[in-house]
């Protein structure tokens, strides 16, 4: 009885540690909605909410990094348990991220909001967007330990980059053509570029989750002509957006 | 006699996790300096070399998360040594993605070599020495164990910061001055950007090696009125830099 009691309380952590990154992410994904949101709409009370949440997200990371450190010091977890921990901490580690680069979109929002509209403002929700889904996607593929929906996820990489090269080429055109377009369109591009990364953010996660579910690296498992998504994002073709 | 063997081969695996983490930060400490060596020469055969070395430091991550699973499987470590194991996960990443920004920034190295020169490319080495040290005492305070050398790169992080603002406001000038400058500037603007954001992933290893020494968060243990670095550069005082 005793013994069962043990696994029953070493399964409950397991999960609540499982249970913690989904709500983690959960709030990233938020953070991003609200900070696009408040970049469109011109919300500074929203993007100020935005910023002040962040705190609450590096708290749960190092939370969840107390909770890993416990149960490997307490539980010595094996094989796929371990892999579940060793998961949970990097997963925790790119949503942290996540939410900084929302945080940061957040930041140039309010000071956006003090400058007039600039037309690239249009793409940035749509990319956004896309990004969004691959971090609600990927946290699905967690919760139901879906390593095809995982692949799914990092593929879709692809589509942020092409829109970011495109919007790259936007942006500049319009710095070009007024020069009192410079500084909105600069903080765009930033935001364009932190989407970008948050897009890079949610297929490291679908290699972790690949890694949890199938124990090996979702890059070996490839065949050789998939286009692996680069970290950076201008990957390969940096020739182009010169 | 066997169990002292057994000792001493789990010694050196933690051992060879360290050094291994060490030599990574080395490699990526050198990458940093090659890319900005690569960007003011316009060197494009050494900007070429340092996006190919990049791969080389993204499988000594993947070497040490597997070295630390398997010694945290086999081994099952206790207190300090399961922190030397969670230190050499956190730091192995935040080193991998340190690389990562040195490639980026030889990539920009490459199509800035093609581009009329611009002044503001004095002030970026510059910056990228004071990262660079940052690096350097940071690998050193994890050799050393030496959470007040940590400490130290930690506080510095506000001068990389405080370059980056300038540096920001400068090249926003030079793009109003003449549109000839706007797509140069904005390469540059990235690369001033991946050496702050080098500058932060210090700050981060430093954290962690204080974790590692000390067994406490770096953030608690300081008095209230000292300046915390912020993730993402702009932090509190995004204000001015419109």
């Amino acid at each position: 009885m005793v013994a069962e009691h043990i696994v029953t309380a070493y399964d409950e952590e397991l999960q609540r540690v499982a249970s913690t990154v989904s709500h983690m992410g959960g709030m990233a994904e938020a953070q991003l909605a609200d900070a696009i949101r408040a970049l469109k709409d011109r919300d500074v009370d929203l993007a100020q909410e935005v910023i002040q949440k962040d705190d609450e997200i590096d708290r749960l990371e190092e939370d969840i990094n107390e909770m890993c450190i416990r149960v490997l010091a307490l539980r010595q977890p094996m094989a796929l348990d371990l892999r579940e921990i060793v998961a949970a901490l990097k997963i925790s580690s790119d949503v942290e991220r996540i939410a900084d680069y929302a945080t940061n979109a957040a930041k140039r929002a309010i000071i956006l909001s003090r400058t007039p509209p600039v037309k690239p403002l249009k793409t940035i929700p749509r990319m956004a967007m896309i990004a969004q889904e691959m971090i609600k996607d990927v946290l699905d593929a967690f919760l139901e330990r879906d390593s095809d929906k995982a692949v799914a996820v990092w593929l879709r990489d692809s589509d942020v980059d092409d829109m970011y090269t495109s919007l790259f080429r936007e942006l500049l055109t319009y710095m070009m053509e007024d020069p009192r377009n410079i500084s909105p369109c600069t903080h765009l591009l930033f935001v364009a570029k932190n989407i970008e990364r948050i897009g890079d953010h949610a297929t490291n996660i679908a290699e972790t989750i690949h890694f949890l579910v199938k124990g090996t690296r979702l890059r070996d498992a490839l065949p050789p002509d998939v286009d692996r998504p680069h970290h950076m994002g201008e990957g390969g073709n940096f020739d182009d957006w010169l």
